[in-house]
C-alpha cells in the first residue's frame, strides 16, 4: 500500500474556507465537498460567450473529453453558445487547464487528485498534476459558477484541494434489482460531479447473476433472467468511469450469497439443489462447497476471466453473511473439516478466503472483502471492508490491514444525510497511531437495491451521498449541518444536468399514482413522510424482488426538506414566545394545507385503489394539521386550552405517528412540541 | 404490393364507438386510437392479484415478451404483484390470449394487425390472427384499465379493430442531433402503445452520418463526431421493434444532404473538396456526383452492407432538397449531361435514382423517397413519401404508385395536435377509386432534429404523435376534436410509464433556468407561450447544431393546455352575456396569476442572465393579466369603459403578441376578445 498521504497531511493546516483578513466577509460558495483552502480576491471572470478555454502542458483524449463536457454543461446552464475549439494559450484566454502529466493509465489507489485554481478578472489557470487533478478542478469550476444581473461570472478565488481518503466509493447493487446501463452511466456522472472515485459494482447475488461469462455461461444464462451486462458493456463502463477519474471495483460474493451462481451450476453449491434464483430479500443458504478442488478450478476459471476483464488492482470476493447452514447438513463438508482439523464455519470460510487469495493473486489482484474475512491467518495485504463500524476498521488498521469503512454509509436505510455526515472513517477520538491511521483508506456509500428500480433508485442515492463524497474528500473539521443542508440543495439541482432522476421522477410516479386527479394533495402527504427507516419496510410490506415497485412508498424520499423546514419554524416560532409572531403565519399556512390535503386526499384514494394504503396517513394529515392550528391559537392568543386538549391532542399524535404503507410521519416531534407548549399557556 | 385491405373495408360499418340500444349511455373510454368498434355490456372484470394470463393456441417468446411488458405495467400502475408465470387456459383465469399464429416472421406491409376483445365479469379473450395483431390488442387493454373505490378493473366490452392504413411511421431524425438508443427505445415503447408500426430511421444527413459502416469506415469516423450507432447496436434496435410489431425503414438521404458523406469521401462529391460536417441548419450544395461509375460502386457498397443489416422490405433514398447547384458548375457532370442528352438536373436525379433502383433491387429492397423521386420514367414498385401534400400523394396514386404521407405530420413545426389531426391520407373529398385509393398505404410523422437532444426530443414528438396515430389507425370518421384532447391528455400520462420525458423534463429544464429560485413564476409564463411556429425559430434565434437547447423555447412545449382551457373559459364567458358569471372566478385567477407571475418574474431574471431574453414576455404577461382583469371588471359591473380604452388596451395586446426569444404568447385572441366585449358595454 504506498499511498502518497504523508504529502496531504502536511497540505491540510486549517479549516476549509478562508477568508483573507482584508476583505469583506467571504461570499456563500455552493462547493461540495468543500475544498482545503479557499481564499477571496474581490475580482470576478465574466462568462460569456467569447468564454474560450486552452491547454497547458500535458494533454490527452479524456483530458479533452473533460473539457467537451465541461464547456457542454456550462453552455447547458448559461445558455450561451461557446468556442467548440480549444483556443489557444495566451493572456486572453479566459481558462487556461495546465496539467503537468497523464496520471496512471488505469485509475488506481495512489492517483494524485489534487488541483489549484486561481481566478483573477482577467483569466482562470486550473492547474494539476495529473488529469484526474484536472477533472476534479473542472467540477470545481462548474460549482463556481455564479450570476447576476450583469452575466454569469466565476468569483475571483484561489483554491488548493485534494482529498482527505484516497478510496471513496459508491457501492450499486445491480443484482437484486437490475440497473441498465444508463442508471450505471448517470450516477457514474454524478460521483464524478462530488468527486467519488470508486464505483464498486456488486454484480452477484442470490437474487440475480449480472455479469457475461463466456467460459462460464451458464451463470449469466440462467441465473439472470437476460438482465446482465455483457462483457462488451462491462468495458463500456469501465471506460466511462475511467474517462471521469473513477475506479471499477466488481464483487463476486461468495461463498455465500451464491444462489444464483448454482441455478446454472448446482454441483458447486454444498448441497444438492436444483436451485432457482432467489426472488426474496433476507440471508439464504446457499453457498459454494469449499472443499472440493473442482470449485476452485470453477472459481479459478470465473475469477481469471472477471481478472482479465476488470483492469482495476482490487477484486471483492464479498463473503459476508454465510452462515454456513449448508456446511452443517453436509456429511461430506463435516467429514473433510475433522480430517483437516478445520474447527468451525469461521475457519472453513478462512481457508476457502485463502485458496480464494491464491487465485486472485495469480491474476495479479489484491483481495477485498467485508468484515467476515478478517480470520486470523489471513495475509497483510487483504483489504477490509467493514460494514460493522468504525472500531472494527480501527482494530484491523492496529493489525496491519488496509481498510474502508461502509458503516454509517448504507444510503438504503433511508436516513437523513445529516446521520451519514457524522460517520468519519477516522474519528477525532481515534486512538490510531498516524502510521496505522494511513491503513483508513476510505470508505463507500452502499445502494443496496432490494427496492429499487431504474425509475427510483437516483432518489435513493442522491443527493444524500453528495455528503458522503465530502466527508471522504473534505477536511474532518467541515461539520456544518446546516451550511451542508444549504449546499445540498444546490447541488441536487445541478445533480439533474446529468440526467440525474431524482427529483423528477417523483413526480411523474405521483401522476401516475393519482392517475388523471389533481396531484397536489398527494404532494403535500408526500412531502411530510418518509419511507419507515432501517429494515422496517419489507417486515411491514413484504414483496418480492418482481414486485411493482411504484407505490407511495416509492415515490416518497428520505430526508424530508419540508420536514425540516417544519421543525426550524417550530423552534423559531417557540423561542419567539411569548410574543409568538415569528414564523406564525408561514407556519399556520403550512398546517392549513395540511388539514385541506388530508381532507381532499379522501375522494382521491377511493379513484386509485392504489393509493388505498395511505388512507389512514391521510386522515393524520388533517389531524396534524387541525392539532398544530389549535395549538398555535392557543400560544397566540395566551389563552390555556381546556383540561384534556393535551392528553387528548397527543394522543392524536401518537396516533398519526404509527406508520401504513410502511410510511411514517416525519413532522410528528415539532407538532408535539407545539402541543405541549400550548399546554402550558396560563391564565394570564 | 398485396396488402389485405379488402378485408378491413368489408369490417369498417359504421362510426367508432357503438353503444348497444339497451345499454345506459357508453361509459367515456380513454382509447386512443379509437378502435373500429366497441359495444359495451354491464360486466366488469376485477383485476386484482390474482390476476392471470394464459395462452391458447400459437405461442411464442415475442409474445410472451409482450405479456411480460404487459404485467409489469399492470402492475406498476395498480401497485398490485401479479402472478409471475402464464396460467392454465381454463374457465377462471381472467385474460385469455388467443394468438392464431406467429404472423410474419420480420415484421412487414402486409402484416394482419387486427385483434378482437371480449370483456366479461368472468373472462377477457383477448384473439387476434397475428402476434402482432394480440400486441395491438394488449395495447387497448391498458388503456381499458379503470378503477373505482372497488379497485381496478376491466369495463365489460367487445371490441373489433384494426388499421385503417398499413403504413403508420414516425420518422426521427437522429442526424441533425444524435439520439441515443435509450430515446429510440422508449419511443418505441410509445410508438407501439398508440399502434404505430414503422420506425423510419432518418440516418444521414449535411450534419451527420449515425450508422457504422465496416465496408467504409470513414463514413461514420469522419462524419459524425464520434456520434453514431454500432451495428450491433442497430441490430439492438430492430429486434426491439420487431419485438413490438414495428418495421424499421432506413434511409440514406442521397444524393444532396449528403456533406457528412463526404468528408470521409470527398472524391464522390460534385466538388473537390474538402468538407467539414455542417454546423448550420438548412439546404446545403454537397451532392454526390451522379455521373460517375466509382460513385455507383460505393453505393453500391454500402447500399449493399445496409441491406444486409436492415431486415425490412424497404430502404428509403431519400432525394430531396437537392438543388443541384455544385451539378451546375461541374463542367465534367455538365459534359456528361450534354453527351447523354440529359436536359436538366431533375433529369439527372432520375437518372441517379434509376442507377440506385436497380442496386437495391439486386439486394432485394423496394425503394421509397421523398416526392422529388417522382419523375416520368420511375417504375411503378417505388413508394412516393410526399411532404408535399394529398395532391401529390393522389396523382402518385393515379400514376399507379404507392405513397405515403407526411405533409401535415411535421411535428417539428410546433402546430397544434388539432392540426395534425385534421391531415388525412385520404381524405372525405378524394376522388380517387377504391383501386387507387389502395395505393395511398398510411403516412408518417416527421421530427426533424434540427432543435432537439435526448432532453428534449420526447416533449417534440409526444404527446401530439399521438393523434396522427389516430389518423392513420381510426376510422375516417373520427374526428371530434375536443374529446380527441380528452383522450390526448390520459395518454400523454400513460406514455410517462414507458420513460417518455416530454413531461418530466420540462419542470427540470425550469429549475436549472431559474438556479435555485422559485420556478413558480416561469411556468405561469411557460403555461401560455409557445416557440413560434414553423421555421421561424431558426430566423429569430440563429443557433448552430452545437449550441445548448437548454433556453425557455426548448423549456417550452409546444399545443398549450392552459391556453386551451383560458381561450374555452374566454368564450364560455362570453356566452354567458349579460350575466357574465360562468368562469369568471376561474378567468380572474387565471388573469391575476399571470399579472403576478409577470411582476415576480423580474428579480428571477435578474438572477438568471440566461433568462433575459424573455424580459419583453415578463412585462407582456403582467400585461395581458392587467389588461384581461379589467375587461372583466367592465362586463361584470356593466360599466362602459373610457373613451380610448379599447385602442389602448389592444395596443397593449398587440405588443404583448410580439415574440421574443422564438416565442409568443398563445392567449392574445381570448384577450383581444375580452377587450372588445368590454369596449361594447353601453351605459344602461
Amino acid at each position: 500500500m504506498k499511498l502518497n498521504r504523508s504529502l496531504s497531511l502536511i497540505l491540510i493546516l486549517a479549516c476549509a474556507i478562508v477568508a483573507t483578513a482584508q476583505e469583506a466577509p467571504a461570499p456563500k460558495l455552493n462547493l461540495m465537498p468543500i475544498p482545503v483552502s479557499v481564499k477571496f480576491n474581490r475580482d470576478r471572470l465574466v462568462v460569456d460567450s467569447n468564454f474560450r478555454v486552452a491547454t497547458r502542458g500535458h494533454s490527452d483524449a479524456r483530458l479533452q473529453g473533460g473539457i467537451w463536457r465541461f464547456v457542454k454543461r456550462l453552455e447547458g446552464r448559461t445558455v450561451l453558445t461557446l468556442p467548440a475549439a480549444l483556443a489557444p494559450d495566451d493572456q486572453t484566454t479566459p481558462l487556461i487547464i495546465h496539467c503537468q502529466g497523464a496520471g496512471k493509465n488505469i485509475p488506481g489507489v495512489g492517483e494524485n487528485e489534487s488541483y489549484r485554481i486561481d481566478i483573477t478578472s482577467r483569466q482562470a489557470i486550473l492547474s494539476a498534476p495529473t488529469v484526474v487533478g484536472a477533472l476534479r478542478g473542472l467540477e470545481t469550476l462548474l460549482q463556481l459558477l455564479d450570476a447576476d444581473r450583469n452575466g454569469y461570472f466565476l468569483p475571483g478565488v484561489q483554491i488548493d484541494d485534494q482529498p482527505r481518503f484516497p478510496w471513496r466509493g459508491l457501492l450499486i447493487d445491480v443484482a437484486r434489482h437490475f440497473q441498465t446501463i444508463e442508471v450505471l452511466k448517470r450516477n457514474l456522472d454524478a460521483m464524478a460531479a462530488v468527486k467519488l472515485n470508486v464505483f464498486h459494482w456488486h454484480l452477484t447475488e442470490d437474487q440475480g447473476f449480472r455479469v457475461e461469462s463466456k467460459k462460464l455461461p451458464k451463470l449469466h444464462q440462467l441465473g439472470s433472467d437476460g438482465n446482465y451486462y455483457t462483457q462488451e458493456q462491462v468495458k463500456e463502463i469501465i471506460a466511462y468511469a475511467r474517462d471521469r477519474g473513477i475506479r471499477v471495483v466488481p464483487e463476486f460474493d461468495i461463498p455465500g450469497h451464491s444462489t444464483s451462481w448454482l441455478v446454472g451450476y448446482p454441483e458447486f453449491g454444498s448441497a444438492p439443489g436444483p436451485y432457482t434464483i432467489e426472488r426474496r430479500p433476507g440471508i439464504f443458504e446457499p453457498a459454494l462447497d469449499p472443499t472440493r478442488e473442482e470449485v476452485y478450478k470453477f472459481l479459478e476459471t470465473f475469477l481469471g476471466e472477471m481478472a482479465a476483464l476488470f483492469p482495476d488492482d482490487y477484486l471483492h470476493i464479498g463473503g459476508d453473511e454465510n452462515e454456513g447452514k449448508q456446511w452443517d447438513r453436509n456429511p461430506a463438508i463435516q467429514a473433510y473439516m475433522k480430517q483437516k482439523g478445520i474447527k468451525d464455519n469461521h475457519a472453513l470460510q478462512a481457508y476457502f478466503n485463502t485458496r480464494l487469495l491464491k487465485i486472485l493473486q495469480k491474476h495479479g489482484k489484491k483481495m477485498i472483502g467485508w468484515d467476515e474475512i478478517l480470520q486470523p491467518e489471513l495475509p497483510k495485504d487483504v483489504v477490509i471492508h467493514s460494514w460493522r463500524g468504525t472500531a472494527a476498521l480501527a482494530e484491523a488498521a492496529r493489525k496491519g490491514y488496509d481498510g474502508i469503512l461502509s458503516n454509517g454509509y448504507y444510503i438504503d436505510l433511508i436516513q437523513p444525510a445529516a446521520q451519514h455526515y457524522v460517520s468519519d472513517p477516522l474519528p477525532a477520538d481515534s486512538t490510531l497511531t498516524p502510521e496505522e491511521a494511513k491503513h483508513v483508506l476510505g470508505g463507500e456509500a452502499t445502494m443496496w437495491a432490494e427496492w429499487v428500480t431504474p425509475e427510483t433508485i437516483d432518489s435513493r442515492i442522491w443527493p444524500r451521498t453528495a455528503v458522503i463524497a465530502e466527508r471522504l474528500w473534505s477536511p474532518r473539521t467541515v461539520t456544518d449541518v446546516s451550511d451542508m443542508y444549504r449546499r445540498l440543495a444546490v447541488m441536487s439541482l445541478q445533480l439533474e444536468e446529468l440526467g440525474l432522476t431524482h427529483r423528477k421522477n417523483q413526480e411523474m410516479m405521483l401522476r401516475r399514482l393519482v392517475r388523471n386527479d389533481d396531484v397536489g394533495p398527494l404532494r403535500t402527504l408526500v412531502s411530510v413522510i418518509e419511507p419507515v427507516k432501517e429494515y422496517r419496510r419489507y417486515q411491514m410490506r413484504p414483496q418480492t424482488m418482481l414486485s411493482p415497485l411504484t407505490g407511495v412508498v416509492d415515490a416518497t424520499t428520505p430526508d424530508s426538506e419540508t420536514a425540516r423546514k417544519f421543525s426550524f419554524m417550530v423552534q423559531e416560532f417557540l423561542n419567539d414566545g411569548p410574543r409568538f409572531q415569528l414564523y406564525r403565519v408561514e407556519l399556520s399556512q403550512m398546517l392549513a394545507d395540511w388539514q385541506t390535503a388530508g381532507a381532499s386526499l379522501g375522494p382521491v384514494i377511493d379513484r386509485s385503489p392504489g393509493l388505498r394504503e395511505i388512507k389512514p396517513l391521510a386522515h393524520s394529515l388533517s389531524q396534524l394539521g387541525a392539532t398544530g392550528l389549535e395549538a398555535i391559537s392557543y400560544l397566540k392568543l395566551g389563552m390555556p386550552p381546556p383540561r384534556d386538549w393535551r392528553e387528548q391532542s397527543l394522543a392524536k399524535v401518537d396516533e398519526a405517528a404509527k406508520p401504513y404503507g410502511a410510511l411514517e410521519f416525519v413532522v410528528i416531534a415539532g407538532v408535539k412540541q407545539l402541543v405541549n407548549a400550548a399546554a402550558e399557556v396560563k391564565t394570564q
